[in-house]
Parts: structure tokens; sequence; C-alpha cells
């Protein structure tokens, strides 16, 4: 599509100098602009970037009774020589459509997703700081607006893609526990959709974990808890020895493509990579033995997060320091290609231009 | 609590006279005013009623991204002599902050949720119509507020009440699947909780169900997918001979006050009730051998729901129309009580003055 096609309209002051880009929390800072597209008449229309600012919303708005809601996570990068990437963003728009159609809203257009991310970022691009770590965190989302508190799908919804500026994450020692009784998602569920539901279903089991010292759960199957599945906002890996093993996608567990990309590199490497179901009995027993060598999460917003220790069924477990650890050889590989700094054979990359 | 806690802006001018009360659709039509109150710096502040309009919100406000979000239903009644009345509010009250518990949402206060409900339905009582079925359709619900993305409880939460007039419903036959795939809730989530999420996430299954010629889906168990559960937005009763059972509560199913007002209508009645898994293979065999009576639904919006057949694995299965139906005798039974028409034994009756 032409560039003419999304009307945009320009803040007229902006508020980046507001802003102390050495002290940022994470998604509470926003930039100048927004881009924003309705569906009504049972079409996508009048794609446009205008400044950000709130939205006027019906209290009847479906998505305030029922949460048809669903979302992305992405990044975009400047390099040293000032030129801006995205990280495999057609990813990202695969998935938010398959979480669009889980959740029965409709499909979004691939050229408005792709021209309104680019003229967005270009608009805002002062915002993405150069530097190992700092990024522009994008947030494509699209909820239900339509003003009717009938139990079914909407007829009107908006999609929007908001911007927050975000630095390197500095993980603490994050330790977790092992979910023993409650769950993420049902087998025919929606876990694999990134449906706004399934992240506050998680925040009271999240905070009870909290109030024990535990940073995050690593949820395991809904049906007998006896296997490892994902963390929430992470996919897991567990290193065995030198082998990488990570549970195999499912209507649970969400793809993630920091997941995907993980697994490739690891391949690429020589590393032998087993997807498939991980029992939590075969990891303790390994963490016992000392065969467990690492966890770690991997997800957008933190790129690898390597765990500490972990408890499950009143037992606590503490991983080795490794000196040479997956967690951080991987985490380099990608920020590498992320950053421009290396050769990108899959093609990764995504210039803004 | 004082009334005078609660500040009132009355609107200028009512709606009420552009209404065609006798062609309602379902949740369309609000009234003149609404009830809100915030939680800000830990606690719940501020209540007020004020003209029903638009809310202003951050594109970051975690409802639209996390579904941090409850609700209720409930209804007011107008009996012959322009009395108005609630059905077991304190049953609402009770659940709304059960689900704001398992959504990390703060509890709302039980003075504040009685005094609002109450001067916004006396405020907007001309809304309130005569008439066997006629109903003020309630809707109390709260949402995350704050604008921040990260994937954690908010800080910021609004609660609000909105009234829609409601006619009869009257229901065409019904036919349902019993779910083979697709699952509502998983052990350990948040089935039991009326979160916005759990309904969004039964859109896209019961959009296939209409497809092919079902109104509702009767879930089944994620684990196992052979015993009956919920409807979504009823409660399932299933009358074998003369006997009528239903499935426990657990953290998978809602606690229906229209079912637990069913099962002690149904003892009073000396119905033989038995509350106890439902499996799939039972409730056929009895389809089959002539002894499954009845099924129907339960929850506010209906009242009661018959179902005229059902389908489960590739078998359809129709209900003999029967003269005396459990569904209409409780049904009547129920909303005598709910138009103040016959004795209030259990005080579930809450008159509003």
């Amino acid at each position: 599509m032409m560039v003419k096609d999304i009307q945009i309209t320009p803040a007229k002051t902006s508020k980046i100098h507001d802003v102390d880009f050495n002290n940022l929390q994470f998604g509470r800072v926003f930039t100048d602009h927004m881009f924003e597209c309705d569906f009504k008449d049972g079409k996508w229309s009048n794609p446009k970037i205008v400044p950000y600012a709130p939205l006027t919303m019906e209290p009847s708005a479906r998505v305030f009774h029922y949460g048809q809601a669903v979302f992305e996570g992405m990044k975009a990068y400047r390099d040293d020589n000032d030129e801006l990437f995205l990280f495999r963003p057609d990813e990202n728009y695969a998935r938010i459509n398959k979480s669009a159609a889980r959740l029965a809203i409709p499909e979004f257009p691939e050229d408005f997703f792709f021209e309104g991310l680019k003229q967005l970022i270009l608009l805002d691009k002062d915002w993405v700081k150069k530097g190992w770590g700092n990024s522009l965190y994008i947030r494509p989302f699209v909820i239900a607006t339509e003003g009717a508190i009938a139990a079914s799908p909407a007829e009107e919804y908006k999609f929007m893609i908001i911007l927050s500026p975000a630095q390197a994450y500095y993980s603490q020692e994050v330790r977790v526990l092992f979910a023993e009784k409650f769950s993420r998602s049902a087998d025919g569920g929606v876990g694999y959709a990134k449906a706004a539901g399934n992240y506050a279903a998680q925040f009271y089991p999240t905070s009870l974990a909290h109030e024990r010292g535990y940073q995050q759960i690593i949820w395991t199957d809904a049906s007998t808890h006896e296997y490892l599945e994902e963390a929430g906002t992470m996919n897991i890996f567990f290193r065995v020895n030198d082998k990488l093993i990570t549970a195999p996608n499912n209507d649970r567990i969400l793809d993630g493509v920091t997941r995907k990309s993980v697994i490739q590199l690891a391949q690429d490497a020589g590393v032998d990579v087993e997807v498939r179901r991980v029992p939590v009995a075969e990891i303790k027993e390994a963490a016992r033995n000392g065969s467990l060598k690492e966890i770690f999460g991997a997800g957008t917003a933190a790129v690898i997060n390597p765990i500490a220790g972990f408890e499950h069924a009143g037992s606590t477990y503490e991983l080795p320091k490794m000196e040479d650890s997956y967690a951080t050889l991987f985490k380099e590989k990608l920020m590498n290609i992320q950053y421009n700094k290396a050769e990108d054979p899959h093609n990764w990359r995504f210039k803004i231009s």
C-alpha cells in the first residue's frame, strides 16, 4: 500500500525532552504518536497516526466485560550507524492474527500492519536510542470497542500500536516456583494466544509466589501438573549436561519468537536440542544428580533470563553458576543479530526505511 | 453509609422517551445514569453517580492488554404495586469480590456497593417496567485503568454499575453441542470467577457451533471431556426420570445464583437433587433409554432456558416435550418470588427503598 493511505496528524510538541532515558520503568512512558485503525461495517478502514492521547470508550465496550482483546510485543533497535531494525516482525504479524482468530476477532490486513508500524516508528525514531540493550518496545493490540454487553463477538474493534522506550533489562537473581495447584491454561483453551485474559489470570498466583520470594511461576500442565510448560511471559529452556530441552508448542503454550530463535541458534551452534514434554520429575532428578546446568526463560522483553533456582513440592533447588552458560551465549548471539553486529543467516532483521 | 457520601450529578434530560420498551435487544440500551468509584493510592474513594457517558481511558490501561476485569449480572424487578426488588444481591456482592480476588483486584466495599446500587436504581427507577418478565439488567464491573503495560496487577481501577432495560427472554428452541475438543477453563484456573477473559475465550468455539446449527456449548472438563460442566452463561441441570442432577461447583464452574436457587426450590418441592459430576456417557445412555426427560440452563439473563436436543461425538439426541416440566415449574416459582407474587421463605427478595 502507499504511504498516503495512512493519514498522519503530527503532534504539535514532543514529550521526548521530559524523558529520562537512563531511568525508564518498563511500559510507563509512551512516545509522541500512536497508530490506530477501526473495524466497522465488516472492514478495517481509516488507518491513521495521531498524537498519543487517551481513548474515548463506551462503558459497555465488550473489552471491559468479556476480555475480547489480543496483543503483540516486539522491539525496534538502532545500530551504530543509526539504522533502525525490527526482529522477525512477520512472526508477530502472523501470531496476532492467530490470536485474533481464537478470540473471534477479525484478521488485521498485512499492509496496514507493516505500513502502520513503519510510519509510526519513523515518525518517533528519535525515541529509539543507540546502545546495547536499548530499544523501543512496540505494543500492537486489538480491543473490542462495540458498546453492547451481549456475550458474543463484537462487530466493532480498534487496532492500535503504541511505543514505549525500553532500557536493557538487568534481571535480578530470578527464582521460580513450579506450579502445583494453579494453572495458566487448559487443553482446548486459549493459552497459545496472546489473549489479554491469559495474563490477568496469572497475577494472583504470581503474587502468592512473590510473597514467598519467587519472582515467577513455571506453569505445568493443568491436568496432571507433571510437565513443565512456560512462564507466562517467557518460554522456558532446560540445559541438562550439554543438551537443551524445551516444551513443544501446543494449544496451551505460546509460540514464542525468542523461543524459536533460540532453538535455531542452538541448532546452528551444533547443540543437541530436544523439543518434547519436560517432566517435573526429570528436572528435579537432574538437579539432584548435578546434570541440570541451567534453566532460562526466553521472551521479547527480557530476551533471555537465567533462573537461579526453583521450588517444587516443598523442596528447593539451586542451579550452578555457569561460566560459559547457554543463556549468555544465546543472548549475545541474538542481540548481535538484533543490533546488526553479526551476520543474519536466517534473514531475521527487518530494516525500517 | 449515609446517602450524602455518594455525589450525584443528575442528567439534564432523560433518554427514556426515545426507547421502545417493546423492542429491546439485550444489553444495547442504557439508562440515564451510571455509578462509578475509583481505586487509587490504595483505596476506593469518590463514589459518584453521573450521567451515562463514555469513559476516557489511557491506551496503555491494563484492562486492554491483560484483561484484568471482572463483572456481575443482576436484575431489578417492579411488582404490581410499583415496588422495586433485587434478587439475592448479597450473592452478587460476595461473588464479585471472589472474582476480584482471583484476578488480583482489590475488594470493593460493601456499603459503596449497596448504596451505589440503590441510589442509582432509584434515580433511574422509571426504567424498571412493570410486567411479567420485564426487568432492569444491572451490570456491576471493575476494570484495571492504570496506564502501564507491565504484566502485573494494576494499582488503579474503576468500579462501575450500568443499567440496561430488559424484556422477557423468549428463547427459541435451543440445541447444544457437548464440547469434545475446546475447553472453557482449567483446573487451577479462573473458570469459577466472572473474569472478562473467560467469555471471549468461548466466542470462537461457540461461533463454530452456531455454524452447525447449535446455539450453545455445554462445556466438559478440559482434562478428559467426559464430564458435563456448565454452558458459559448458564449452569446446566439434567432431569433423569424425576431426579435433578447438576455438576458441583469447583474452580472451573461458576457458582450461579440462579443455579443455587433452583437447587433450593427443587429441594423445597421434595425433588431428589444430586449435585455431583455428570458423565457424558450417563446422559447419552439416559437419552437413549428414555429416562432423560429434560436438560435446562439456569442463569440471570434467561432465568431458565430449556434445551431441546444435543449432539455429541456425531450423534444427535432429541429431548421429549414435557407437559409438566421442571424447567417451567422452577422458572415460575423463581419469577413469582422475584416479582413479589409468592412467599419468600428464604428471604431472597431485597426491597429497594
